[in-house]
């Protein structure tokens, strides 16, 4: 499980393409616009990165997934159970034994990722013996930061990392740097517009947006370029940071 | 401000390597002994992936820091400023007009690190000219959670990245996947004894020690490894996740 950074086909670590290049099997789930670009991403970087061997890169279809379910949880899991087994079948069918495998993970497998789930899942069913590797990447989060130039802490403060949907009642009282992921449908109008915002979409790619301000005054810009974006690329997806006090 | 990686030199991205062969000078400061084996890897990266350009590696005593102060705002905004005149002495004294001057960072910039904060004070100076771009690079807390091969957040929901001191009244209430970075002297019997711990020290490097379990199992075991590797190595450096209800 390879961690390829977020879209900036230099974010890949030299471990990485030392992994890389131990590869029989590419696996890649795909749909849609979004998910073509991002299976797009790792062919691009597996030509770039791989030299003299011979690897197979197997394409398949992700598994239907509904954005924005009534039960989160329950949908959650069962499109958890759908994409294992259809991995498992995947690498039952193309991987030879003692065989080397890589799935390509967008950012960092750490971070709001299902992979080491689906993986763990395989695991359990027990039909498959697999030893697997995590290789840490660059995740959107590291990109905003850089490029912002800002730290994401306050000096010895902490850092909370969510998602749009746990801060759709409002912020965590006592945190001061929060980072939003995942914000399918990021609304600021029930927030403070006195919060300093820096915002980034596409990061480390070289379709990057980046933008910072009081929240109450750049509110409105970011969503018209989020507007704007999505339609010209058919799928966004952003990070940002929220502060209290800047 | 080049983000290395925790230790392990494959952690180098290709932006940092393409970055590192653009530079006329590396900047580090070092004391001690934790500070010279940060310098050591810090050359080691220099002398691995700097091909057939000449640089010239300046090496300055990092300013006195009182670790446990009574007053840590205060102590952290001296340490801060005379970090920021020596930087500004060095980069006036060693990189020529038009030079391209590098801070190796370790982990990431944007985590609990003062380079950015002290390039910022340099700008504001308004003493020297400076253009400054940051690099991002893997933190410990990815290099902690790929070698448990865990996911930091549970699934939707929130990470907490926090420090020793922050926890040291116990940890916040709401919060069920807690990161602790910085801790210089980890007590973990103020915390509930069921909490499940991810703990690394050395993460990335050769010398990487992970151990994982109930907290109320482990924690003896991990304060002897603790102690033990410290006395090896004359310093020590470790990540820990906390997770409730694991």
């Amino acid at each position: 499980m390879i961690g390829i950074g977020t879209g900036n086909p230099e974010h890949v670590t030299i471990q990485a393409i030392r992994a890389l290049n131990t590869v029989d099997v590419v696996f890649a789930l795909g749909k849609g616009q979004e998910k073509a670009d991002l299976v797009a991403l790792r062919r691009a970087i597996c030509e770039r990165y791989i030299e003299g061997r011979s690897y197979r890169f197997v394409e398949a279809q992700d598994p239907e997934r509904d954005r924005d379910p009534a039960d989160y949880g329950g949908t959650v899991e069962a499109w958890h159970a759908a994409r294992a087994a259809l991995y498992e079948a995947l690498i039952a069918a193309e991987l030879p034994e003692e065989g080397v495998g890589a799935i390509l993970v967008w950012g960092d497998p750490s971070l709001y990722d299902s992979t080491l789930r689906i993986v763990d899942r395989i695991e359990a069913r027990g039909r498959l013996p697999l030893a697997v590797r995590v290789i840490p990447g660059i995740s959107s989060v590291q990109a905003l930061a850089a490029s912002h130039r800002i730290a994401l802490n306050r000096i010895g403060a902490p850092i909370h990392i969510t998602t749009g949907r746990q801060i759709a009642g409002g912020l965590p009282p006592d945190a001061d740097s929060i980072v939003v992921m995942l914000d399918g449908h990021p609304r600021f109008d029930h927030l403070d517009p006195d919060l300093t915002i820096y915002w980034g979409a596409y990061l480390g790619s070289a379709d990057e947006i980046v933008l910072s301000g009081r929240l109450g005054d750049v509110a409105g810009e970011i969503g018209r370029l989020r507007t704007e974006a999505r339609a010209r690329h058919g799928w966004i997806m952003d990070t940002y940071l929220l502060r209290r006090g800047d």
